[in-house]
């Protein structure tokens, strides 16, 4: 695309122009790549900080879905448009059926056996035949779905409004708890906002089935996680995979680290290079769009974002 | 079903009618199931020596796909009739995109760094976008073909005649070797025979991709297991997932067992409740139509049996 100039972040936080160093007073952008390689740094921080002190940016591409952190609304406040990612979906969902079928299959004792030279089978739990709750279906949940159900899972979305395309069934999130009983396995993608903060609590535990898998890949604030503790501890769910949480980096006291029911992943379910390409893709989607004024994939109205957090 | 006797074969090998035990002079059974729990403990061989004794036996359903073994040439030349089972189908289809998956994002290295409390993303591969080639694609392979699908693999299935449901386009044994380079994923699914014995060989190997995943769970003798070492020691392929072996149980001296791009199961990819609770069924089935003269599910023709070793 001609006429664009790049402007690129560098790992040690300056900005650099066809090759040299600039400061934030040389510069105007217009638009803004928050890309995988930056968010997932502590890096980030300084990122947004320029993002928010260019009055020249129109425009922010996340390589999130997610739009909760604060800084999204200070960015939405200062009128300038974001378009989320659906790139990290594909990768989420191979993560979440990996990290159940190594619950079901348990690869790590097949590797100890191995490694002790045993011919001692291990038996496992198959998919087939489960009850799947996928609760807030959207991109990254019709891809774990459209997976669960090659399994020949039955899959419950839970969503708002609307149907979705994957699930056998979409409910509502107030028919949530009366389902969880014949669940084998919820997983959480939904965004964090009022509606949905510590919607995991002590009595959605205590309806789940008994032997039941809990995953979240959604937002760590979507569980309240001394109740989880303490749900594990009586036993239902049976194991939590949590690759978010209410507070990141995990602080080494939580008792997660340690809890023998507890899977622990540094919000990683995302860390694929296909992740990378696809939004580099997306990316270039929009660039183009952007420059010719067309609709932009993926915008989030600044309403949504502002009101989410309020 | 009225008017049916079972006997009983136990644990310690003997024979029980209606709770007290009988020789096999005493009994003339019509029709044998050889169960899952029989056919994976060696009480097989008390258990086949007694079928190929009986006279009066016209029907054996086995539990396994396979007539490879020469037990059931003999049992087909005593003018037996012979089915077959797919009940494995579906857990063995979970256990190969298990490990492919335990591969690709290697749980075991996830639950290290959860042990240290290390807030470290482990980057992991996505099947998205990969090439399966399943060589000897049936009823086990098209599950396989049908859970890698619903993750966007491409795949190649490989049979003598007809086509493949699950597959997106399905190739001639001949014609193997010349789409090698394209595959990701290799899984051996076919019977063994004289045309199969041996087809993974070091040609074979030597024209995989070089960070080719190859998975045996077909037949042990369909690989040249000297040849295969040779191969994941130049490179390529770079894992081997094997379930089935030249010996089993695989003896402890064999190089396999410590080789550190090879993963060993115990032929345990059907080992599932829920092959046994299918194979229950079909075998239920099977005995109504028996007992009715009706035809039988999956009744393999002798002469295959007996062809297929000669």
């Amino acid at each position: 695309m001609g006429g664009i100039t790049p402007i690129l972040f560098q790992r040690d936080g300056t900005l650099t122009r066809e090759g040299k160093e600039v400061s934030r007073d040389e510069i105007s952008p217009k638009g803004s790549w928050l890309s995988l390689d930056v968010l997932i740094t502590k890096r980030v921080f300084d990122y947004v900080d320029h993002i928010l002190n260019l009055p020249s940016l129109e425009w922010v591409q996340s390589t999130a879905a997610g739009f909760d952190n604060p800084l999204f609304v200070e960015m939405a406040k200062k009128g300038m448009r974001l378009t989320n990612s659906d790139a990290q979906a594909v990768a989420i969902s191979e993560f979440v059926l990996g990290s159940v079928l190594a619950e079901f299959q348990n690869p790590t004792a097949r590797l100890q056996k191995q490694a002790e030279k045993k011919w001692e089978g291990i038996g496992f739990r198959e998919i087939a035949g489960t009850t799947w709750m996928i609760v807030g279906i959207g991109n990254i949940g019709n891809e774990v779905a459209k997976r669960a159900r090659a399994f020949d899972a039955h899959i419950i979305g839970v969503k708002r409004t609307g149907e979705s395309p994957e699930a056998h069934e979409t409910i509502r999130p107030a028919d949530m708890k009366a389902r969880l009983p014949e669940c084998d396995i919820v997983v959480f993608t939904s965004p964090l906002n009022k509606e949905t903060h510590h919607m995991g609590d002590a009595a959605f535990f205590a309806a789940m089935k008994k032997d039941a898998t809990f995953v979240n890949i959604g937002r760590g604030g979507l569980v309240n996680e001394t109740e989880l503790i303490s749900a594990l501890d009586n036993g239902t769910p049976a194991v939590a995979i949590l690759d978010v949480f209410e507070t990141e980096p995990l602080p080494e006291t939580s008792p997660l680290w340690d809890h023998r029911r507890v899977r622990v992943t540094p919000h990683s379910s995302p860390k694929t290079d296909g992740t990378q390409l696809r939004a580099l893709d997306l990316f270039l989607e929009n660039l183009a769009a952007f420059v010719k004024g067309a609709p932009l994939r993926n915008e989030v109205p600044s309403a949504t974002i502002i009101g989410s957090a309020a």
